[in-house]
């Protein structure tokens, strides 16, 4: 039951900060309950009882963990009806995307759990004594990725469900063994609350210290600098805008110990289809990509916001096709009143600009809905403006026209750092134009051959991250098994008595987990030489 | 030959920046020939030659980037008398240590040269299209690790051959497929030089563009701080002072692009030697010790500065053991004279202090000579001041006595970020203070048990890291086959054909390499589905 209370220390919270609601952006009206802001002392408070929670949470073994990891999994189930009325309350999103949503972030959970369980993502390595060894002899090294630290994961309002409590960074940080404190995003807090009081019934189900996860609201964001300038808070995880993640970031690196961050922000995801694509798949690349960049409303981090076409006769015949489907396309509200403004704004601004066409636009029904846009303008123009090359995020996309190979490669090479990049191509299209992968592949941290951004996969080859400012450091990702990286961190052991070693480190391989030794990778046991 | 000039696109340099000069730190005397300091424009071009040199060298396979890193340690070697020779000269280490250096640096070459020639260190990861999956087909994901760009490396002082021009950061991000771009350190210009000529020679033999590595001489912070604020510019390496990793560190946050940073900076590398240890092995302890704190001058990152034990007759007859070997200590110079001043006044410093006293000082040869010193204080006077926590770089340590197990608690909790930490004890011990190896946990990347922190391994399994203040990023290593990790990404490829695929990733496997398939380990190939 949704009471607008954050959950500290095991418990409903009483706050008297500010307070707000939520609002339903079908119609404008205020939902109950009415929610409160915490306090600085609260996020004090949190990253305190985190710390504490460290003490035990860390030393459970990934069975542990996973154990705890699926039951918040089933919990979340089993409040799926309620989760997702409330969540369709509060976003406006379909209650079908939010049902697939739920199990995203189902899934997700029982990946990580299945992750620390089999234990081998620790990469632990041996490189066992050598007594013997002349002139030195070397000593027994041992590593393995240990936790961080309590996290502070930011809620995204995109995905009230997958990206936020109980989303992709907070999954993965418990999984590496971290306390979670989790900023709710303002936009969906009866979900968020939903779902915290969830994960905080797994933590009392599970024996876990009380502090191993909160969940603190604000309409501001003064408890969100709290917490990623606490001393006690080791690292952080975002999702969300530009500008929010570089000011958070200022604060990370700013304080008197500087923290690991993984923010992801803004990406335009350029999208380029090339001449015999064109000509061979026009009408099939116009639905797809039609559907891509409308798809949730253009509320998505990877949208396609930047078409790169020709000038010739098939992109004309391609970009009118994609223009009927615009003129013909479903309208719905967006997620917040914000993110609506700042998309209309955005258009109109784009408008402005001399070289830009409005090309096709649904129409309206309500002011909450959003009109998909279709924009196109001259490659020059792109090259010239870098605000034409920004995110915009919403219901449309901008067409830029290049007229040769050269500036086709200009517009390649003057993208910021993008989370993808995609390539409709024939196989003649690559034989003259492979260089633009290579190029790209400087630029996204996934690159997509004749297919479409949207979608990210949940799996163990998936990136979701890339230069920035897509996100804060292209060395990492926010989705995918691999995202347990951002909150792990390798210690080594030297010479330790076989009892003191973590187990994945113990001579035996209790766990049976895949271990380097002396750079090979095995299952093997250790065999103390004689 | 050593001829004064920086190193640029192949050639040397005639630069006509500040004049400066090696030091023979043995005698004060200037050492020939003249350095002149390169421009910012010199770091500019730089950049952009990387950057150049970045769209091929980023393309070769892994066996022609280890061909030119054994290039590359064959040349090292092939000078191996001369630059011995000029290290020598300008650093005053002994010859014998810095022959074991080189053989080092060699090795270290040789390492990443077997690393990335076989080809597992990228981490190829392969989710298979499942085209029949409901309710949506899943698309073919892969991922493997590729370079960052251009690499911006600051040389060490303290390690002329092993932490500057060919050391483990030009080692491991050569190795990842980055060029790199050298500031070396004006303490060793002449060894600097002599290095950067091999590498220079390498780059040619082998066929590389010449941008593919650069070498910039500065008697100032310019030229350093043009090439982490340049734009293209992807990375970079550095060991240093804490001051002058931190003032870098802000220059790669405030760029427009903030860009991955690995500094090692700072520690103390806390010593514990706990009461059952002390009777059973007083004697070998305090020698050991002795010989790890005065190693090298005590100018090494390892070296243990701050040393705990107990309030007892055991510890103080440890104490006087150690007293004694440092009453008898040879005598030598330090690096420099920057550093010899800044060790004198910091020992004073120390003496200042109400409670520190001077147990042992060896006597004095010349004014260049360092004096190994030994002080005592309490652990209340360490938990107090935080001054005494921090690292004196030279062959000095300072013991806290701590009067109770809530003391040692304390102090070891009070500890900021270290490259290691060390605990002596016996079974007994541990059963008592097993507590403690979690605590320093926390703390450390390294953690040793009846051992020395000093002599720092170069295998798969070392960590030479930890969190701040000890690097900028605790996730990270600078030692080790795990450095390589710094200076790469992973970059996901969806849907591409098996002809645009990195050899990583193609179905067959051509080059053997482990891959994790649907999340399993295994060197084999992918089987297209029929």
């Amino acid at each position: 039951m949704v009471l607008g209370m954050s959950i500290l220390n095991g418990e409903s919270l009483t706050s008297s900060g500010a307070s707000f609601s939520a609002k339903n952006p079908a119609t404008g009206e205020k939902l109950e309950p009415i929610f409160h802001s915490a306090s600085v002392n609260d996020a004090n408070r949190a990253a305190s009882l985190a710390e504490d929670a460290f003490a035990v949470y860390r030393r459970l073994p990934g069975s542990a963990r996973a154990k705890f990891l699926r039951h918040i999994a089933s919990g979340i189930e089993g409040i799926a009806t309620p989760l997702v009325d409330r969540a369709h309350l509060e976003s406006a999103l379909p209650e079908k995307r939010l049902q697939g949503e739920l199990a995203r972030t189902a899934n997700q959970l029982r990946m990580f759990a299945q992750l620390v369980e089999e234990g081998s993502w620790a990469m632990a390595r041996i490189d066992p004594a050598e007594p013997e060894r002349t002139p030195l002899p070397r000593a027994d090294i041992r590593s393995v990725l240990r936790p961080l630290g309590p996290v502070a994961v930011f809620g995204a309002s995109n995905f009230p469900l997958a990206f936020s409590v109980a989303g992709g960074d907070t999954a993965s940080a418990l999984a590496a063994g971290n306390p979670v404190i989790v900023k709710a995003h303002p936009a969906h807090p009866g979900t968020s609350e939903l779902v915290g009081q969830v994960i905080n019934r797994s933590v009392k189900e599970c024996g876990l210290p009380a502090g191993t996860f909160a969940l603190l609201f604000d309409a501001g964001t003064e408890v969100g600098v709290a917490l990623v300038t606490h001393p006690k808070v080791k690292a952080v995880g975002f999702t969300g805008s530009l500008a929010g993640g570089k000011a958070l970031m200022q604060h990370a690196a700013s304080r008197l110990e500087p923290i690991p961050c993984f923010m992801e922000m803004s990406s335009t995801n350029p999208f380029f289809v090339l001449p015999e694509a064109l000509k061979a798949r026009a009408s099939s690349i116009a639905g797809g990509l039609f559907t891509s960049f409308t798809l949730g409303l253009g509320q998505m981090c990877t949208k396609p916001g930047l078409i790169f076409l020709p000038v010739n006769g098939d992109a004309d015949l391609f970009v009118k096709e994609l223009a009927g489907h615009v003129n013909a396309a479903g309208i719905a509200p967006m997620l917040t009143e914000g993110i609506h403004n700042h998309y209309i704004s955005g258009v109109k601004e784009r408008q402005r600009h001399a070289g830009v066409e409005m090309l096709a636009q649904a129409g309206s029904a309500t002011e909450a809905d959003a009109l998909p846009a279709l924009l196109q303008t001259s490659g020059s123009d792109v090259l010239q403006d870098a605000e034409l090359r920004k995110e915009l995020f919403g219901p449309c996309t901008l067409i830029a026209r290049y007229k040769d190979r050269d500036e086709l490669f200009a517009l390649a090479n003057a993208l910021e750092g993008q989370l993808t990049a995609t390539v409709h191509g024939t196989d003649e299209d690559f034989a003259e134009f492979g260089d633009l992968l290579q190029v790209l592949e400087g630029k996204a941290g996934r690159l997509i051959v004749n297919g479409y951004p949207t979608g990210v996969e949940v799996c163990h080859a998936m990136i979701h991250g890339g230069p920035y400012p897509s996100t804060s450091d292209s060395r990492f990702t926010s989705v995918g098994s691999q995202a347990i990286f951002r909150f792990a961190r390798p210690v080594c052991f030297q010479d330790f008595p076989q009892a003191l070693l973590p187990d994945e480190l113990k001579d035996e391989n209790p766990l049976g987990v895949w271990r380097m030794i002396n750079g090979a990778l095995t299952r093997d046991a250790v065999v103390p030489k004689a």
